[in-house]
């Protein structure tokens, strides 16, 4: 893919095409790894204590004891933002379970596999514009959200099959999100993202009750939300909600804040919540990353 | 770990130790591949055209369209038990996404990754012994197993967590497989195994419909069963029926049949049914590998 960039894979920066992990290690072998998408402006990774936070989550949900510390991880980003000379970038951080003797069952002492990948991803920011080309055109789809007691929704791992069966019912339709509800029909998540929708001015979002990944643009939106005097609301929504939406829009680290224009054959669009919202985090981005 | 064999490797034998993929195949990111595992009896892969047909239901089931002819897959196989002077091994087969554009929606056009794991694993057979170390104990977990709405269990895939979780609530005790039950609470299956038990007689086992693996050794087990004129019945149990059980066995292709000692804290153990089905397997191997 992209052979000019460097990746730092198991302490060591190596070019992208030539960055591998062992066959035997447990991240191939059974997708047994922790990630986090994690985004850097201006040199700065965003929310990086939140990330540190929702990777330990995740570790614990796995019993993954990867015995690193959070300024080593750090280190190994801003190491490979600099080799690559990057300000503006995705950032993609793995933790695997490595090689261990024997098959499925874990081993308690964990020689972790450690991965990060970079890519440019420019700032839309205040002045630019959404690294998105326009709004989501989001399907509902038939595959079902990952209940909770077959693996905890919070823990962001490598078996992502879940997501990627839903975005493969997307095949030959224009959308470009898959909207999973749970098992009960009730609305979840979108394959790789957060549903927010706003009703009569009310702020509305799936709660992580259900099997939904506690999304760290999720979070802050709403803490926004809260801070800007605009009412939230975590519950359980079906389809039907969704469709009389006034306004509805998207979340994660790459696309911050992405309107949607279609649910199914249902226009919805953006509106004045989800513009405020995102003038909001783009400040807060501006304040994070460029005012130190 | 087993530095002295040689893995196939994408059309190549290479060193285990130096056997990789890329960090940006969708095995590795997404656990985006489909598997098996074979035995090699006497150079002869046991059971071949059904691991093909259930591969192929699993590339289905993630629409991999690897392109690859069972001929060619197993003309690697061949390969890689000649190259480390195999006869009698354990074999893992994984196809992969491989490397695509884009983040996590699948393309149709796959160039697919394909792996090949080879262990010396002695037969056991009507001379030898086991290859376990005695009967298995077992224990009920609460992780359930994943819903064939969320992913289809008769996908044999990379997305091994939910296992994994299983396994892990074993620790601290002396159980070596976890007995997993689907969100009603009706037993499924091993975290790598299937179940039997027998019942006044009647051997049973917890049906396809839920989610459980159709597993090939749990195939053939019930084919032999009732060409021995063992009545048999696929249905949906709870862990009572079990523990109520007059014998007990898990299945899978590296241990064949394997009685359970204890389930929880209730002794069952093998028994003249169990006895007399692992003798029929090891004559179909016999018969399959050995005499043509």
């Amino acid at each position: 893919m992209a052979d000019d960039l460097l990746y730092h894979v198991d302490g060591d920066l190596v070019p992208a095409s030539e960055a591998t992990v062992s066959v035997d290690d447990r991240g191939f072998r059974y997708g047994d790894a922790a990630f986090e998408t994690l985004r850097a402006y201006g040199g700065t990774i965003f929310a990086w204590d939140r990330h540190v936070e929702r990777l330990e989550q995740t570790c614990e949900a796995l019993s993954l004891a990867h015995g690193l510390s959070a300024a080593d991880l750090r280190e190994r980003i801003d190491e490979t933002l600099a080799a690559n000379d990057l300000v503006d970038a995705y950032v993609r951080l793995s933790i695997t379970r490595g090689v261990q003797p024997g098959k499925l069952t874990p081993r308690p002492e964990v020689d972790p596999t450690v991965v990060i990948y970079v890519t440019p991803l420019p700032r839309g920011g205040l002045e630019g514009e959404p690294i998105w080309d326009g709004p989501a055109t989001v399907r509902s789809v038939e595959t079902r959200r990952v209940p909770d007691d077959a693996l905890p929704a919070s823990a962001k791992t490598h078996n992502y099959l879940n997501g990627i069966l839903a975005r493969a019912e997307l095949r030959g339709t224009d959308a470009d999100e898959a909207l999973l509800s749970d098992l009960e029909g009730t609305v979840a998540e979108g394959a790789t993202s957060n549903l927010f929708f706003v009703r009569d001015g009310l702020l509305c979002t799936p709660t992580t009750d259900g099997p939904v990944l506690p999304g760290i643009t999720r979070e802050l939106v709403l803490e926004l939300a809260e801070d800007a005097g605009v009412p939230t609301r975590e519950g359980r929504y079906d389809l039907e909600d969704v469709f009389g939406a006034d306004e509805a829009f998207l979340t994660n680290r790459t696309w911050e804040l992405r309107p949607i224009g279609r649910v199914d054959d249902v226009p919805i669009g953006g509106g004045p919540v989800t513009e405020r919202l995102s003038r909001l985090y783009d400040e807060r981005v501006e304040k994070a990353c460029y005012e130190e």
